[in-house]
C-alpha cells in the first residue's frame, strides 16, 4: 500500500483531470446528473440501508453513543430526504458562467469578470453520511471535483451513497473521479488532503472543534471553517414578549445539540423583572438548566449562578445563560466580545433599534424576531448547504453551490496596447 | 518603548473602535473624507515633497539603487496622480450596505445578504509612497480602518501624505483612527500584525517575494497575495499577426519591471516559421534578450537556449521565453503547469480558439487580443488597486473597493420558529 501522502496526490491529480473536464461541461450536463443521481439514490435505498445497517451495527458493537448512532443510521425518510436535496440543488440556477460584472472601458476593451469553479474542493466530515449527498451535490452543481473524507464508522454507508452518485454521473457522460470517496482511513490522510498545494484548491472540515483545529493548524491550502456556535437572543426594551417566548423557547428546545441553537438569552433591564420570571418559568419546565448573572439571579432565583465560562460556552445541551443588560449596546458590546460571531437575534418592535443591531454585530447572521434556528442553507434557499462559515473572508455563514466558486477577469480587446 | 506586539495590540484596538464608527458613517461622509483629503494633498504638495526629498536623500547616502530611488521618487506629477485616484475612488459606487441577494422564503421570513466591510486592515508594502494613499483610500471608501506599514526608506514621504489623509477623515468628522501609518521600523512588527487575531481582519502584503513568504509563514489571520506574475502570451495559428506584434512588444517593452509584463511567449507551429523571424528582429532591435527551446533557436539562430528554469521564471527585466507549441491544447498546458495563474493572454481571430483558452487557462486575468499591461485596477475601472490577488478565494485578480467588503445574512421574520 502507498503511503498517505502518495495516495492523496494521485488521487487529488486525477480529480484535477476531472474538474478539467467537469469545467466546460454545460450545466444542463451537471443538472442532470444531480437528477440521475438523486433517481439512482432511491432505486439504491434498499443497498444504502443495508450498508448503514452493517455501520450502525459495528458502531453499537464498538459502544458509540446513541447520538452518535443516531447521526450515523439512515431511515428510508433520510434517504429520501438525501434524493430530495440532490434534486433541489439541481433547481438552484448555475452558478458557473454568470457575469459578476461586464463592461467596457473607455479605451473600448471589454472587461468581465467571471464566475468559474474553483477546482478540487476536500470535505472532511464526521459520522452524518447524508453529508456525503448533500456536499457532493453541491460540488457538481458548482463544476468542482470532490474528495470526501467521512468517519470510519459511516465508511461503508458512505461508499453505497458515493456508489449511487456515480451512477448519476456516468448517465450525465461525467467523469467518475469528479468524487472521490476516500475508503483508507489512517489518521495521516487529513493533513496530506490539508496540504495538497496547486492539486486541492479549498479544504472544509466539518464537525468537532479538535477536528477542526486538527486541520486548520497542518493546512497550507485554503480552509474554511466554524468553530462554534454560541448564538444570543436579546430581548430588546419595545420586545414583543410573546414573539420572545416563543423563538427562545424555539431556539432552545427545538434541537439543543446544533450549531445555531441558542446558548445565551440577554434581556433588557427595562423589562427583565416583568419578563424574566415568565421565561424562565417555561424554560425550566421545557427541562432547561438556567445560569444567570447576579440580577438575574436575584429576579429568578432558582437560576444557578453564571461563571464568566459560561459567556464564552456553545452547550450544545438544555443548557442557557441568562444576563441582564442595560442597554443595546451593552448587548451588542457582550455579543462581540464573547459570542462566536455565527449567529444572533434581537427581538424587537422598534425599528432604529434593529437597525442599529443589524449594523454593529460583527456576525454572520443577524436575526430581526425570529430563531436562531433558520441559519441553515436549505432555510435560506441555498437547497442545501456545504457548511457554515464564522470566517469573513471568501464565504461567511451557510454555504451553497455559489460559495464553491471563484471568478476570472476576462479581457477582450482587438489589438489594445497600454500606452 | 513598548515591544512590538503589545504595540501592534494597541493600535490594532484603536483602530478596531474607529472601525466601528466607520461602519455605521454613512457612504457619503466616507466620499466627502476622500475628497478632502485629495485637496489636502494639494495643498500640502510642498511639505510632502519636501518629506521625500529627505527621504530620496537618505536613501542616496545609504547607496540604493537607481530602481529603488525612482519607486521612491515623488514629483509633482506623481503627487497630482495621488489626489486624483482619491478622487476617482470617491466617485466609484459605494460598497458598503449593497445588497447581494435579497428575497422572501416561502414562510414569509426575508432573507439578505448584504455588503459590510471587514473591520481592521494590514497593509504592508515597500518603497513606493503612492500605495498609501490608493491603500488608504480604498480602505475608507469600503467602511474599513486600515494600519499601514511602508518601507522604512520611504517612512518620512508616508508620514507627511498620512498627515493630509487625516486632514480629510477630521474635515468629514471620522475618526482619526481609521488610518494608522506605522513609525517604528523594527522587524517584529510584521509578523506580530500577521498574528493579531480577533483584532484585524485581513493582512495584505505587497512587494518582494520574501516579504510575502515570510507574512505567509507568520501569519494566523488571513492573507491576500501574489507572488509573482509569470504571464504568457500565445500567439494562436488564426492571429492577426500586426496585433500580435503590437500587443507582444508592449506586454514586453512599455514597462519590464512589472508584475504584468509578459515573460514568456508561446508560438503556434503552424505561424513559428512565418512570424518568429519577424518579431524576434523587433524583440532584439528594442534590446530584449530571447531564451528559446530547440525549434525556436533553429528558426531564429540568435536565440539563446531556454533552460527549464526560464518557463517558471518571472524576469522583471528585458529577457523574454519562447517557446513553440503543436496546439492550443499545448500551450494551455504549458500555461498551467509553468505559469503563476496571474495573466495570460491568447492572440486569435478564431473564436472557438478564445473561449477554449478562456475557459481552461487557469489565471486570475485571461486576455483575448489586448496587452497583458492592461491587468491593473485603474485599467479595469475599479479606481485604484489594493493589490493583486493570484489566489483563488475571496477576490482574485486586482482588488479594489469591493474585495475589502465581506458580507452578512440579515434575516427579518415576525416571530417567525422553526418546525
Amino acid at each position: 500500500m502507498i503511503d498517505a501522502q502518495s495516495y492523496v496526490r494521485q488521487i487529488a491529480e486525477e480529480a484535477r483531470q476531472a474538474a478539467s473536464k467537469l469545467a466546460i461541461a454545460p450545466g444542463a450536463r451537471r443538472d442532470a446528473a444531480l437528477l440521475s443521481a438523486a433517481e439512482a439514490i432511491r432505486s439504491d435505498a434498499d443497498a444504502i440501508a443495508a450498508a448503514n445497517q452493517a455501520d450502525v451495527l459495528a458502531a453499537k458493537d464498538a459502544g458509540l453513543s446513541a447520538a452518535m448512532i443516531d447521526r450515523l443510521t439512515l431511515t428510508d425518510k433520510r434517504i429520501e430526504a438525501m434524493a430530495t436535496a440532490l434534486e433541489s440543488i439541481a433547481r438552484q440556477p448555475d452558478p458557473v458562467g454568470k457575469s459578476i460584472a461586464a463592461y467596457y472601458r473607455p479605451n473600448g476593451l471589454r472587461v468581465e469578470k467571471r464566475r468559474v469553479p474553483l477546482g478540487v474542493v476536500a470535505i472532511i466530515y464526521e459520522s452524518r453520511p447524508n453529508v456525503t449527498a448533500d456536499a457532493a451535490g453541491l460540488c457538481i452543481k458548482s463544476g468542482n471535483a470532490v474528495i470526501l473524507r467521512g468517519g470510519k464508522e459511516a465508511l461503508q454507508s458512505n461508499l453505497a451513497i458515493a456508489r449511487s452518485l456515480s451512477k448519476g454521473l456516468s448517465q450525465a457522460d461525467l467523469p467518475d473521479n469528479v468524487i472521490t470517496m476516500i475508503d483508507r482511513t489512517e489518521h495521516e490522510i487529513v493533513p496530506a488532503l490539508a496540504q495538497a498545494e496547486g492539486l486541492i484548491d479549498l479544504i472544509i472540515p466539518r464537525g468537532g472543534e479538535s477536528l477542526i483545529r486538527a486541520v486548520v493548524q497542518a493546512a497550507t491550502i485554503p480552509v474554511i471553517k466554524h468553530y462554534a456556535g454560541n448564538c444570543h437572543i436579546y430581548v430588546h426594551a419595545d420586545a414583543d414578549l410573546t414573539k420572545a417566548e416563543r423563538i427562545i423557547l424555539n431556539a432552545k428546545c427545538q434541537r439543543p445539540g446544533v450549531c445555531n441553537a441558542v446558548e445565551t438569552l440577554l434581556i433588557d433591564a427595562a423589562i427583565a423583572e416583568e419578563f424574566l420570571p415568565v421565561i424562565a418559568r417555561k424554560l425550566i419546565d421545557a427541562g432547561v438548566e438556567l445560569r444567570g448573572c447576579e440580577k438575574s439571579c436575584k429576579i429568578v432565583p432558582e437560576m444557578k449562578p453564571a461563571s464568566q465560562q459560561d459567556w464564552f460556552a456553545e452547550y450544545l445541551a438544555l443548557i442557557l445563560a441568562v444576563k441582564v443588560v442595560n442597554s443595546l449596546d451593552e448587548a451588542i458590546e457582550h455579543i462581540n466580545t464573547y459570542g462566536s460571531h455565527h449567529t444572533d437575534a434581537i427581538i424587537t418592535e422598534n425599528i432604529s433599534a434593529a437597525d442599529r443591531f443589524v449594523s454593529l454585530v460583527d456576525s454572520s447572521s443577524v436575526m430581526v424576531n425570529a430563531s436562531t434556528r433558520f441559519s441553515d442553507g436549505g432555510e435560506y434557499g441555498l437547497g442545501a448547504e456545504v457548511g457554515i462559515s464564522t470566517d469573513k473572508l471568501h464565504a461567511r455563514g451557510p454555504m451553497g453551490a455559489e460559495d464553491l466558486t471563484t471568478y476570472k477577469w476576462i479581457v477582450t480587446g482587438n489589438g489594445h496596447i497600454r500606452e
